[in-house]
């Protein structure tokens, strides 16, 4: 299988003016805000507890490790593109606080080391263990990577080590309730060279679902399972053991629907999607079309219900009370990279892109100092971004997703360049040994135009894949030399000797479009929703100075396009807005009323909630 | 302070072909089979453990005692009106498994005798101690006198006087964290004659609320709360003591919004509103005000929220999700009663009435044997009535509501008499000493005529006050003699000397009518939803053959009347149905399509899920 490869993040430098601002504000604002919540909620000074001999007093959720991690890994990332010297020594000192930390066979969690020494590997299937380990290991990697920072290798190696020899081949394996470490071991093996770690994630990853299931057993081990009270009612169902809020309802090679927590279900199969093996892939096609045909919102939210944070049924996508975690928008598209890579078919491409400039990005402020743990599709003026959460996987999730962007932007493929969403970067390609600068200008997603600039060092054949976005019913192209594009899986091909000076334009044209949805979403009857490019839009009483719910439209008329707040581009609507009627005791005979019209503001639905309290909706009443 | 007063249940014989059939099925069907859930659930078991002085081994619930005494109040009605060698011997049985396990002081309630009998008297704010004991009161004055069996009397009055002697005036006030003591201290007093049982009632409601509250000392109490471990998350907001839960969030005559667990606050307020004092009232009318006219659905079910069983916020009535448990239907109309039977006003008569014939009623099947717990306006076709509950408190509470609803149809201030609802009777009535007869005949709530024949033993004068159901928009009347009615409260009002032989004909036109929603709730904009006289409709999917929610109605058009399944009648409408089309990945471009006109069978709401699993929805798209 020949796999798409992220450019390497140094190789690709963001000139989008609508990414770079985003990377500004998580480097600028995000992170150190971020930092200072990590200090005031005790998430820092658990690691120098250990380091002091101090037991007990763990304060905080068993995982708040990983929020440490995750918003190192996101630091580095912040750090490559806009180097600052406050970042630069937060990072040091939260790296001095981690290693020296460790325990002496590599072992690292705070929560178990404080509190409770002798329930180490008891309770995988609740106490986030290993998946606090994977995100110490992507943090050490992304330090390497990014920044050359490798300080933290060596303890995440031993760390990894020390899972292997309790869990690679030949003994009893584990895994654990929340996944993540199977990323990690993924991305360390590939780092290092050292396919121990990948084989391990392998096993670990075939070994769920399987009965009887591991979970089980430690579920009967009433010491350890002290510590999580819920975890039995939380992996049943009608009392029997089912496993299914941690995929480990089946095997996933016979898995054909998402199920659980749909952040784990995205991080499994994100894994899962690395592993090269046919059934394996035709599981993860099974649940990827079953994911995104029938329970997927249109912002790319997924994992409708709050009480499993996760998936419910099909077409059960209800608006108001929507989940639709930030981080299992992150799932999402890392899931969908993957699939990407192993299939370079555009459908994987549709859906990042969607997730990326909807769901995810909608969990943060425009200011970068207030997240959405939750993304609801409508609002009744009670929702309102905050500062952090006790359980904060939020905040540095999306703020490590804006600093590796540039990931979702384009692949290589050996010789072979692919550009998925033509946002404005200048990778550094190398094809047949040649150097090749690809530069890529456009103003997306507010335009779908874009010139893509190949500079080769000295003329060299290889072929450009670029993506047909799934929104674009309309492409315009002036080829290089009037040559004709081949189609592959949604890409258009443009296979070729490239030749300094070579420029391709492309016009993806960008029309406000209304959409509908399957009636089987029985929420979103005689509801249309406005979209335009890759973006989502929505009404909010901000703009209208009214409720968006007592609106309707017509979506035969017209839809003009303008300048929005924050630099967004705002659409203009003809609707029609219900007066604000009061009924004596609530019910009364009908009474038509015409509504007034009037021109209604969308926003793009990233941009909600950033204007204090405020009504929104993004599935509007049609007439 | 003249207050109605039900005619006493002997005295009124239903003759309606509606009522009689449901308490034909409540008698014959429902009360065997909830007794023989009663024994196998152990809930009969635990008074003869307590009897055998076999201590642990309680099953069930800490208030399941309850469900007994709730049982045998239905039954006794059940009785009155069909009397049955069966229930007779059943009612037998239970009544003497009650007197044989009460304690010598008069202490009842098997959960504390059994297993925690060191912690009587210390839990109030979750144990439902008195709430059981408050059952067991009405159960005895209801067997007292619908059938002069007397032998529960006894043990109500010492258990009554035990609770009296801790709580009655001079000493520390105890109150339950679930009403009911008061609403049954109310009865006894009537029924004893003894007023100290009122006076306690009284005091009871007025303490609720005050500060310190009892439940904040009980909170404290360790080893008591060990038995309620949510006592304190439900009885807190943001981590402070606010009691709202229980009502005890403010002293009763400062409350002006109905907050906590529904059918506690109707408990409440139906006890209160028995107190004659213009502030008490002034308060109640606060509370009635804005449930009716912001928190309770078109079909009279109140509560919308399963995490509290209770109240949210004004004009928050979800109509999928609704909670709108049976039992607070029944609480709304125990309140409405009351506030009827102290004002005369025909306003809380339009509210009972409808909460009656729709919320409450569809809490049990045609059939009598299942029952709803919660009543969701809308339904996508997974709900389906239970034969029981671990929570059964729905099921006796519907029966005995059942049984005893000729209190609703009519009362008496002295010797005047009150038609609120023209549903078919016989009334035994004494006028200035004279006996007279009330019969009305109708076929309600098919049709709105009614004839009302009064016959006096001998001509005496009195007023005879018939409600203008607030439904009602035309009203035709043929007066005896060509007498003009006055009016008063929503009442037509015919004082006269009444002769043998006279009758009063009375049509309160019963068209069906397209009813729409104040737009402050966001959940019915752009919907409607029809009634024809008392009667909320809802549409099925076993009629339509397709889901409710694809139907949209244009409410101009005609509507036809014609006879329906299981007697009742069905309305059929003219209505566009949106055609089931499979959209690919949910969503796509709008593509407009002409919805199938068809005919569309809507049925009363309280007859939906009798025919297998079906979709259903009240509230359907307008066009």
């Amino acid at each position: 299988m020949r796999r798409l490869r992220p450019v390497a993040l140094p190789d690709l430098r963001l000139t989008d003016g609508f990414w770079t601002r985003w990377q500004l504000v998580v480097a600028d604002r995000a992170l150190p805000l971020q930092f200072a919540q990590l200090e005031k909620t005790g998430r820092l000074e658990n690691f120098r507890r250990v380091t002091r001999g101090d037991p007990g007093g763990y304060e905080g959720y068993f995982f708040n490790d990983s929020d440490v991690y995750k918003w190192l890994e996101a630091a580095a990332y912040a750090q490559t593109r806009y180097p600052s010297v406050v970042l630069s020594g937060l990072i040091d000192e939260v790296v001095g606080l981690i290693v020296a930390a460790q325990e002496e066979d590599g072992y690292l969690n705070t929560y178990f080391q404080l509190g409770h020494p002798g329930l180490k590997w008891r309770n995988l299937v609740s106490l986030h263990e290993m998946y606090c380990a994977g995100h110490l290991i992507e943090a050490a990697v992304a330090l390497k990577e990014s920044l050359g920072e490798a300080r933290l290798m060596g303890p995440a190696i031993r760390f990894a080590d020390l899972i292997l020899s309790r869990y690679g081949s030949g003994g009893q394996i584990g895994y654990c309730g929340h996944e993540e470490i199977e990323l990690a071991l993924m991305r360390l093996a590939y780092t290092t060279g050292n396919d121990a770690y990948r084989d391990l994630a392998i096993r670990m990853v075939e070994a769920r679902g399987q009965r009887p299931s591991l979970f089980q057993f430690e579920l009967d081990d009433e010491e350890a399972m002290t510590l999580s009270p819920f975890a039995r009612g939380m992996m049943s169902r009608n009392g029997e053991y089912s496993g299914e809020y941690s995929q480990d309802h089946l095997p996933i090679r016979e898995h054909s629907e998402v199920l659980g927590h749909a952040v784990r279900a995205m991080y499994l199969y994100a894994a899962a999607a690395q592993i090269d093996d046919s059934a394996l892939q035709a599981a993860l096609k099974r649940c990827w079309e079953n994911l995104t045909s029938r329970r997927m919102y249109i912002t790319g939210g997924i994992g409708p219900s709050a009480s499993n944070e996760g998936f419910t049924a099909d077409f059960d996508l209800p608006n108001l009370t929507a989940y639709a975690e930030t981080c299992a928008a992150c799932g999402l598209i890392f899931w969908g990279l993957e699939m990407l890579a192993a299939t370079a078919d555009s459908e994987y491409a549709d859906v990042v892109e969607l997730a990326l400039y909807n769901a995810a990005l909608a969990g943060i402020s425009l200011d970068g100092e207030r997240y959405f743990y939750t993304n609801p599709l409508e609002s009744r003026g009670n929702d309102e971004r905050k500062e952090w959460f006790a359980c904060a996987c939020c905040p540095p999730n999306v703020a490590r997703l804006i600093g590796s962007v540039g990931r979702y932007l384009a692949s290589v493929r050996e010789d072979d360049f692919f550009i998925h969403i033509p946002a404005a970067f200048e990778a550094k390609h190398v094809a047949d040994g040649v150097d090749v600068l690809v530069r890529l200008e456009s103003d997306y997603p507010w335009s779908g135009a874009a010139k893509i600039f190949v500079e080769p060092a000295e003329p060299v054949e290889f072929a450009l894949y670029l993506r047909i976005p799934g929104w674009a019913t309309d492409v315009e192209t002036v080829l290089p030399g009037g040559q004709e594009a081949d189609f592959e899986k949604g890409y258009a091909v443009f296979r070729r000797v490239w030749e300094k000076g070579s420029v391709l334009a492309v016009n993806f044209v960008m029309e406000p479009r209304w959409v509908e949805c399957d009636q089987r979403v029985r929420d979103n009857l005689g509801r249309v929703a406005l979209t335009r490019g890759p973006l989502v839009y929505c009404a909010e009483s901000s703009d209208l100075g009214f409720a968006p719910q007592l609106l309707s439209v017509d979506p035969s008329l017209p839809v003009a396009a303008e300048a929005g707040f924050g630099g967004t581009t705002a659409l203009v609507v003809d609707a029609l807005a219900q007066p604000e009627t009061v009924i004596n005791h609530l019910y009364a005979d009908v009474d038509p009323v015409q509504g007034n019209r009037v021109g209604a503001t969308f926003i793009p639905y990233f941009a909600w909630a950033n204007r204090g309290e405020s009504d929104m909706q993004v599935w509007i009443r049609s007439v």
